[in-house]
């Protein structure tokens, strides 16, 4: 099986689209999903963009049933660590069922590897469902380290109307 | 009590780092920091740097028993979430014990509000440790979830020789 990994294009953005809204139904959040082509093209093909997406993109004789060729994708941006400096951080990684066992999906982590160091990152990371199993396996089998487990690193968000009513504070100038 | 919540400037930086290893030292992981000021100089200044830092100051009459008048920051940067667009995500929140209590916290995660809204963000996210009961009150209080208890996100890392085998892995070609 032949395949490539590269860096999107703004031609690829319908294919990460379907990609996104497969992953995000895997995870039974579609009606989380507000972004679009043309977001998403607004938003990643700007100068000051900061975040990137790989595609892994098969010959046109290869296929998928549904007639694709762009198969897998994976999101990232450069965050900061204030103890460890840069860190690349992944957000999807996903490669359609009827391709998967092919090694895309360590290409398309290795390549993640190698951006991270090429940006002089000591450590990359991603956050994942526990309940997805075979992701966890995935990660783990190449090394990494659940820090949600060992170190009980939680993520938290604040959403909505919180927002609002914190900005609000800020607004009123206290202090 | 008087004080302003303002972005940093590389005069902070000597400040900003005893606070980081205060942040670390209570996290017990001194022996993971290594920034420096003049990384910190270094990659928070340039054009192109990807995250910023809040510190939250005291008039000089208001000077902590050390002599400081920088009593608290907040760092973060900005990343993207493919289902919801841009998501400014915060590292560090710490204010020092002594000038804890009063509001200085709170200013600090308005801010960040703020700015999220600025950014055009729906949300903002932290990452923040389980057994630090008093952070995770703090942030409850304030309208946050807890997405590794409700919805199972887990954290994970990869560091070091998995990120060099890895990256080999694409330096190799596969494919």
């Amino acid at each position: 099986m032949r395949y490539l990994i590269r860096l999107w294009t703004p031609r690829d953005l319908k294919d990460i689209m379907r990609l996104i809204r497969e992953t995000a139904a895997f995870h039974k959040t579609l009606d989380q999903v507000k972004t679009t082509p043309e977001i998403l093209r607004e938003d990643g093909f700007r100068k000051e963009a900061t975040f990137g997406c790989l595609v892994a993109e098969v010959p046109a004789e290869q296929k998928s049933k549904e007639g694709h060729t762009i198969v897998g994708y994976q999101f990232h941006y450069l965050t900061y660590c204030t103890w460890d400096g840069p860190i690349l951080f992944g957000e999807d990684l996903y490669v359609i069922p009827e391709f998967r066992g092919r090694g895309i999906g360590t290409s398309l982590l290795s390549k993640v590897a190698k951006m991270a160091q090429e940006k002089g990152c000591r450590q990359f990371r991603f956050i994942s469902a526990s309940w997805n199993q075979p992701a966890m396996d995935f990660f783990a089998k190449r090394g990494a380290v659940n820090a949600t487990i060992n170190h009980h690193w939680h993520v938290i968000h604040v959403e909505g109307e919180h927002v609002r009513k914190l900005a609000e504070k800020a607004r009123k100038g206290r202090p």
